[in-house]
């Protein structure tokens, strides 16, 4: 269970109470036409389950492996490291993720060192299919592999990508095993589409759970029972002027690849042109408590007030790990810890931040798992997509396009063609 | 050598150029009146370099060691991750560094899993000597690996703390080895003190070369050949209210802790009342390329122009990994980026992501190194320290006090001891 809770007392007035019916309405609309299609992965997506388990069960090579590689970038790679992230410590058996992401010659020389081919199944995951990162990336371990994608490694190497893609194409020519996003889910939409499902269920966590938890809570939320995610989404619509920062606080580390998925469905959903063609947009930041609050604290407090933050917490970190009753010579004032479970200290801490926080009006909210779970983790990841889509239709935007990706991967393609002329 | 640029073409007036000499006069006078000490750490450490070589030479337990562990918090520990994540792969046969910053039970007992006692160094870090979470996590270590502080054990652990601080009597007390932190030496300027220095030295990196580089930088600067710094600190704070973040683009993995240790420099030191009661302050946002490019470009572009954007990158990568001149069949459009390597690769999307972001006139600059190297790590932190400081001065506040630490820690205490009458 998670429990949500708004901090700063807003009560919405007559105008904002019209502005939330009507963007619930945009959103009933947006699923009910697919114009977005992310509602339905919960659902759909179970299906992929059954199949990825039975052929788990039936190939040889994914038995046999203990590595998954997930060849993509942004949406296809964000999102499963996001939810590894919260889940991992749960699963010592389960097979090691090693994502490739960005195209640094440093870290890929490292990743490359730390793979036994023999070992591992690649998947390369691509909406479009033509990525310039992942197909260069997905070029170099072919080469550094020696994958011979016609005979021997062909049940190594899995596609994850749009019906008809170019990608999509090229797996059926191998005849490699695909998996398929639907055209109407966008990459950071897309976690719980074959784009997430496919690598956590190949590495052994249990996606059934995952999808229970996010299709209870688009349920609820369509009976009208979530009704605080549009309350939250107006007041951020609403005083987006006010406050253009939304900061996600999470205390837990198990949040850190969290915050970096929470930074790109927000930044690249809700930083538009409206459609009185005016810029506009809420920048995501991410932090991760206790560490961060030794800096970040300060800029809060006596910073201008230009920020929402959001917490997010851990109640029981089903971890009895305890600061031992060590008395320290010379250290008394250390002793105040001792007996405290570390999950008991960073719950207070980020209790008293909280607070410092609140009391100063800054408006906060918090997010508390009751602990660290399959199903908590499908649900917030459909509650951060919710809360997207809700504060995109109230900015009157258009949350699921982004418009600059296409030139921007076509100024980049004129560049290599400049520089394959120099060469 | 690092190249820096900026591409906003703004020229300062007379009341810009009269805030600018006036920032630099008061920098000088910081360094002549000692109260910062951070100009003189590239210079006085070098001793320290000395010592700690000459000590792990005499050591037994140093030289059977693997790890370094480090148990510090914030500037106890993000400076030396930064230098560590720019330089690692240089140095295969360094010693790991595994660092204790976050007191996350399920983090700390998956790394006390990957720590063997006999195999480790343990430094404990703490400026102030009584940091609540850096005590916890010591406490808990001892209790863990079953330290014996009064006999066996003594050499392994190291305190790195204040002259006369609790953590210090503490040491002295048991005959620990000992290195202190200038007074004047905030946690975030302390990078380039006993804090980042004898953890790197131990592990095995070049921090002669380290510190070399950023000398030069402090040298160059006090002799007036870096008017560059106050130039772009005079274009931060005098637009501080239209651009009131800075985004931090780094394009290599090699940024990903600097761009953390950056964050806490400049939000603990910048958001600060003025002198005139105000709440002023720039934000900070830490990106990495191209991999971020998918999201933030987008919010950059079409989102409102509140942002400035600092790109970092590596001119040569000394790694000639190739995008193999694989042909994929149905994947036509992939073959533009064959032959390419992937320094040129990442180095050829942030030339276009920056070209995009400048001509809309969003003010940007580029920060080029010509390659990840020691002197290059202790130039790039002297530079921003230098920037904050030159900042600080202009926004006429007080750049190395965090008055909001204390009362923080304070009311945990207070917290903590409420949650100890319960118990």
């Amino acid at each position: 269970m998670i429990t949500y809770e708004m901090k700063s007392g807003w009560i919405p007035g007559d105008e904002e109470n019209e502005l939330i019916s009507e963007a619930i309405g945009k959103v009933i609309e947006e699923r009910e036409s697919a114009k977005a299609g992310y509602f339905n992965l919960p659902d759909d997506s179970k299906m992929i389950v059954t199949e990825v388990n039975a052929y788990a069960a039936s190939s040889k090579p994914i038995k046999n492996s203990d590595t998954i590689a997930v060849i993509g970038v942004g949406g296809a790679s964000l999102g499963t490291q996001a939810i590894e992230g919260m889940l991992r410590h749960k699963y010592p058996n389960a097979k090691r993720m090693i994502f490739f992401e960005n195209p640094d010659p440093i870290r890929l020389s490292e990743k490359f060192s730390m793979i036994r081919k023999e070992k591992t199944i690649f998947l390369i995951v691509s909406k479009s299919g033509t990525t310039i990162e992942t197909m260069a990336m997905f070029k170099a371990v072919i080469g550094h592999f020696d994958l011979d994608l016609k005979n021997d490694d062909r049940e190594r190497v899995i596609a994850i990508t749009d019906d008809g893609s170019p990608l999509c194409r090229f797996a059926d020519h191998f005849g490699l095993k695909t998996y398929t996003i639907p055209r109407n889910v966008k990459g950071r939409f897309s976690t719980l589409s074959a784009a997430g499902i496919v690598p956590l269920a190949l590495a052994g966590y249990d996606t059934c759970s995952l999808l229970q938890g996010a299709s209870k809570m688009v349920r609820r939320f369509f009976e009208g029972n979530e009704e605080h995610i549009a309350l939250k989404a107006a007041f951020m619509a609403t005083h987006n002027g006010s406050y253009p920062m939304n900061l996600l606080f999470g205390y837990s580390n198990a949040f850190f690849s969290f915050n970096r998925w929470y930074k790109q469905l927000w930044a690249e959903s809700l930083g538009k042109i409206d459609r009185c063609g005016n810029r506009t947009g809420l920048t995501p930041m991410g932090q991760i408590g206790t560490v961060d609050q030794h800096s970040i604290l300060q800029l809060i407090m006596q910073g201008p007030r230009d920020k929402t933050v959001t917490f997010m917490k851990v109640k029981d970190f089903e971890n009895d790990m305890k600061i031992p009753k060590v008395s320290l010579e010379m250290l008394p004032g250390s002793n105040i810890v001792s007996g405290f479970t570390f999950g008991e200290l960073i719950d207070i801490e980020c209790d008293t931040v909280c607070e410092m926080i609140s009391k100063e009006e800054i408006p906060t909210d918090t997010i508390t798992f009751d602990y660290l779970g399959e199903e908590n983790a499908g649900e917030i990841i459909v509650y951060f997509q919710l809360l997207t889509s809700l504060i995109g239709n109230m900015l009157y935007i258009d949350t699921y396009e982004q418009p600059i990706d296409e030139p921007a991967e076509r100024q980049i393609i004129e560049k290599l063609k400049q520089g394959k002329e120099i060469k």
